[in-house]
Parts: structure tokens; C-alpha cells; sequence
């Protein structure tokens, strides 16, 4: 495994963060993990914001990913909801960056074209395919999308960063 | 000066975050120093997010404050331009809830009317305020907004948070 590249994907939500972490050795991908984090809901924002932050950095001092990836949501809802994505979007973010990992951003088309074949591809079909491509994965939806988040970034790394030394 | 508590006022901004410490000792309140955090503006997304917190997370250690407010924008702007201000807003909310410090949120108006007497006030009156009530605060526009948070917050604490022990 010392020749694995271990790669951390995120799917930010102010109520349910997924994560997926996977193993790239050479074109074979293995699961690692996966999970959903949710924050108290009737807790005050910087509280919840803390704790997506506090469990994502958990995870990566326990997992010691390389790298990580997070979607770069198209935003079509409205400005309230938008703020409170970036929001949980950044508590996620700021994790792995104050790690000193990078943070790769994908569009979702192409984190869905990475794993069903196309951009178009509903929730149910990336479930469905995370199952084929990384076995033993069971994996709830928001898990299946950060898992799909952490496949795209294996197959795209290399343009998008320096490889792990 | 062991009966004051202070105050770490923050106006977020993904180009540039002010931040505004004051004491407040009874009805007294007094300048302990304000400034704007600037992010590179072509750093990646999570780098930009880590030099606001990073920011505020020095501020609080070198300052200690008591209790952190922030401004609970109202977005008005199209939805990316809210993801942007979210991520900001959780990068400088997330340095004081790790450091333990409550966050208050308070709506734009309710701040311009803790300093001008009116929830319509102009950026420049408010800076203008800052200066006559906080004597020796030359505040650039941002770091005054900071500050004018600060004072909301000091007005309003009580029913907002628990008061330091």
C-alpha cells in the first residue's frame, strides 16, 4: 500500500456532510470508508460549522488522506440557501486545507460523467454505480456522492494537482 | 480593567474581512484595536478560506476575547455571490467557536441602528459614528463595519449570550 495515493471526497450540506475516502494505486481504486456527517440542527450556526469542521478534521487524522476534493456546486436555489451551502461548504473545506492537503473543486456534471458515464445522471444511478466500482461500499446517498467527488479527483488529479510525494 | 469584557467584532468577505476588538466596561466602551484581513485574491478557494481564519484565530490569541459577534447578511445578490460571502463568513465564524468563544449574529440593520439611531444608515455614517465613539479609531470602511458589530453586540449581549465568567 505504500504506492497508494489516498484521497479524501467531501459533499458539503449544513445538515448532512458526506465523505469518502478511497485508495488510488496505479488505474485500482479501493474503498476506505465512507459516512455522513450531521450537525445539530437547532444548534447556532458557528456551533454546527464546528462540528462538520472538527469531525472532517478527525477523520483525517485518523485516515492521513494526500489529497482532497469537494464539488464545486452550481448554485440554482436561492441567495439564503446559497449562503448557508458556502457556509458548510467552507467548515469542510478549511479541514483539510489547514492540513496542508489540497482541495480540488469539480463541477457536478463531471463528478457524475466520472462515475455513470454522464453529466445528466440522477442521484440514484451514482449510488447505484459507487456499489460497482468500489465494492463493499454501502453507502447512503450524501456518502455515495462524496465517494463519486473522491472517484473524479482519482481520475482527474494529475491535471488539477501536484501528485503526493 | 478585570471587569471588562471584550468584544471581537467581525464583517466577512472573501476579498477582504474586517475585525474590531473593543472593551466594554459597564456603559464604557473603549478601542482595543480593528484592521481588514486581505486573502489572495488568486490562491485557491480553501487557501483564501484558511488566511481568514488563520487571521482571526491569531487576533483571538494574541487579544482574547470574551464573546465574537458577526453580521448576519442578508443577501440581496445573486446566488454564487452568496456561496462566495457564505464561505467567508464560516472561515471568520469558525476561529472563535474552535477557541470556545459564543457567536452572535446580528442583521445589518440592527447594527447600523446600534450606531447611527437608524437601521438605514450609509457605510460612510457608520464609519463616521465609529470615530465618536470609539475616540481614536481610524477605521478603513471595512474594519469600521467590525466595529460597529462589536457595539451592536456590546448593547445586546445580555440577551444574546451568557455573560463571561
Amino acid at each position: 500500500m505504500s504506492t497508494a495515493i489516498r484521497l479524501l471526497g467531501i459533499d458539503p450540506g449544513l445538515n448532512a456532510t458526506g465523505w469518502g475516502l478511497i485508495d488510488q494505486a496505479g488505474t485500482r481504486l479501493s474503498l476506505v470508508g465512507c459516512g455522513v456527517i450531521r450537525a445539530p440542527a437547532r444548534a447556532p450556526m458557528a456551533e454546527r460549522l464546528r462540528v462538520i469542521h472538527d469531525a472532517i478534521e478527525a477523520l483525517i487524522a485518523q485516515h492521513q488522506p494526500h489529497e482532497a476534493a469537494v464539488e464545486d456546486q452550481f448554485v440554482h436555489v436561492n441567495p439564503g440557501s446559497a449562503l448557508k451551502l458556502g457556509q458548510a461548504r467552507a467548515a469542510a473545506m478549511l479541514a483539510p486545507a489547514r492540513a496542508g492537503l489540497s482541495v480540488a473543486e469539480y463541477a457536478p456534471r463531471l463528478v457524475k460523467k466520472s462515475v455513470v458515464g454522464t453529466g445528466a445522471a440522477e442521484k440514484a444511478q451514482v449510488a447505484a454505480m459507487i456499489s460497482v466500482l468500489l465494492p463493499g461500499a454501502k453507502a447512503e446517498a450524501d456518502a455515495a456522492d462524496a465517494l463519486a467527488v473522491a472517484i473524479c479527483h482519482a481520475h482527474h488529479r494529475t491535471s488539477h494537482t501536484r501528485a503526493a510525494s
